[in-house]
């Protein structure tokens, strides 16, 4: 039977102090960074989950809704929603502190996927992903259209096969 | 009457060689440095087409199917393929040479959007993009596709009135 | 009356990957790396408690017990332990996680000061910390004795003065 | 009999320019980055003294007593200031030069203590490290009074068997 | 007989962006920076026309007429101008966008000469360079000057044996 | 009348632990990296002789003769040798220590020129060069060929004015 492992147990978190050269000549820090680190940080979250070497395998639509400033403490807080044989798709929530009050505000969110090679790089199983909370439970649901959408963008699945995915059209 | 510029003037063309620190522990370039090289050249290639501060909006699905080594010499080839009102998506395309017969090998597609900026970041109209070659245009037209799945995505479209994209499901 | 902020208010954590750049000849992390996130780290806490600039003021004896490797998840975490009119004492613990158990194994422990700052740069008051748990409570005792030791190495504080450490010698 | 190198053979002299991404947001040099410095050039020193491979043991206390800013020319002079079998103190002097008339201002002190090992890691013995100079012989006599004290912090001496400490508070 | 490559198969282009940390306090990007990046984009031109391993063997005058500032766009093409036995002298023209037109105006000029070798370090001949426009010919007669004034700077030519640098002075 | 200083009094030492991202594929430190080294220690003398803000104005021929490995110590020592008006020729010598004797041995030379500027960044004046030791004074001697060859290869001269480089042919 296959390993099942917590949502929780895979939460890896880390924060940044936005200098100078992660900067635009806006003094804004540069999309391209923040991917970086997210990217990152997803891997901590998914070698958790797996204990094995994950390669990044896709981005999914990442977003920069809000502009993060020259001396941001920037936090991630990533956790793997769900998994598929030797796949993980890990979420990741970006928060910046208001210097002053201290409170987080939500900045982004990204969608990044692993997969668990062996030694020779070759792909291996990975744990079931166990969900408990109401938004982990959401994210693990959704996390299977998000596949479908992959796939068929891959041209490895039919429109017509994508079940999950067709509903939003009907 | 909006100005036009050809897809070929917004070429921005960058080769980087990847070093130790770039590589997980496989030797394998890790994905989150490719993710923020393709920020900085597809910004290059959205400044050349508008001449304004570009900064990044979103990162479409980029999938790594292919594994870039320690040592690899990685080109990026970065050419706008559509603009919207403020906003411009860049399509760039990622090559690995093989080191004996310098031929190349294509191993990723990315697609990033930018939106031009003032000086104050409020977001300011671009040029209208003209695709000349038929890859070009193929990809002009898909843009729209993509667009109306971002749009989506974001909760500003339909999924009905999303019309482009909706052929592919009927 | 003087704000009160619970230590655990003030926990910042982040986690690191060692690359080869951060590395001896022998595949160790080299101990001023090390040294440099231990500083972030502890300055974020800082700063959550404080809501200010803070600026390093002293580095107390920190000792290198396991070495660290190429390749290892370093985990920061970090809390303010006690607070004395504008400075900050922050204690941090250092983990490594075993690759294929995911155990985590205390390695170090830092002890940094820092100082809040106006945008002069001279010192301004801190709220009080709390402490909570045994170790919270623990810490913040010896704190004390730490700040002692101190004062008397910087020649701030005859040797007879300091109460609590002469203790131990008697 | 063991070999002797004087203090002067193990002299290390590094001048940096301090760079924004070295700075806070006030324009300072993070401690961090100092620390990080300090390691390297002692490491140096530690190496001079007993050409082997030099892994950072222990870091003493350290004191940001001026702040060091922006564009500064920092210059870290380190020595070996005495060794106990296979562990060297190393001994570093930070300057910062004034811009317009050159003279070299003493900022900090730090002590970082090395051990020497082999290719598996092993400590193995160093040389005698002679003083000549008054300043070298001071610091060589205190060395032994930060070793005890270092010990008792490790609770690997007893507070009473530190005789050289414990008339400090006589 | 020895294998011919034209000079534009060994065009290398790189776009860097300047950042905070390239610059001197007056917002210039530094020298050393810029030697950086043109020996690695010569290095690329070099092993595209060798298909091996390069060392840079020199670099020949550089004079930096034109500050560069803090947010230029700099591009740097590389293309082989000569080779002779195992080593290849390579020529870079820099260029920085005018930010609001767009137009590329020529800042600096570069000769580097770089040198194949097998996997040992020891030196392998290289093919042969054939220059196809006025600008690919005047270089490559200008590399034979170049050399010899090399081969003379070195002492492994007499300056009487000279003969296209005599001219000069005649 | 115009200041003097020694040659001494300009002198500039650095050293460096190459470190695996510095190196090429066969473990041998990249040209462009050393280069980049060298222009900000002789930066650091030229500042020292002028207390002035300096650029790089040229950077003379430069040889790497001997590969520095990865893991080597490299010692730079600059010196100003000759200045004129408000530029400085500043000479480098680039040491490895032997691992095991701990043995200097000469690597590189390097000449680089430095300008002196104002905040507008308008050269201004610099003091005279004074020589001392034999090597100072050959140097200083030299400098004046060097920036005859200078001179001519930027047009500015005519050869037949460079009366003391045409010594060499006649």
């Amino acid at each position: 039977m296959q390993k099942q492992i917590t949502a929780q147990n895979t939460l890896a978190v880390t924060t940044k102090i936005v200098l100078p050269n992660d900067c635009n000549t806006l003094g804004n820090l540069m999309g391209g960074n923040l991917l970086s680190w997210l990217d990152l940080n997803s891997a901590v979250s998914a070698h958790r989950f797996c204990k094995r070497v994950v390669v990044t395998a896709t981005v999914n639509h990442v977003a920069f809704d809000h502009a993060i400033k020259l001396g941001d403490f920037v936090t991630i807080e990533s956790k793997v929603s769900r998994s598929f044989n030797s796949s993980m798709e890990v979420y990741s929530d970006v928060y910046v502190e208001h210097h002053t009050t201290g409170r987080k505000i939500k900045c982004n969110e990204a969608i990044y996927t692993f997969v668990a090679v062996d030694q020779l790089g070759s792909p291996i199983e990975v744990p079931e992903l166990v969900p408990e909370t109401d938004l982990e439970k959401e994210r693990f649901a959704a996390a299977l259209r998000r596949r479908q959408l992959s796939l068929i963008l891959a041209k490895k699945m039919k429109p017509n096969d994508a079940t999950e995915l067709k509903n939003l059209f009907s």
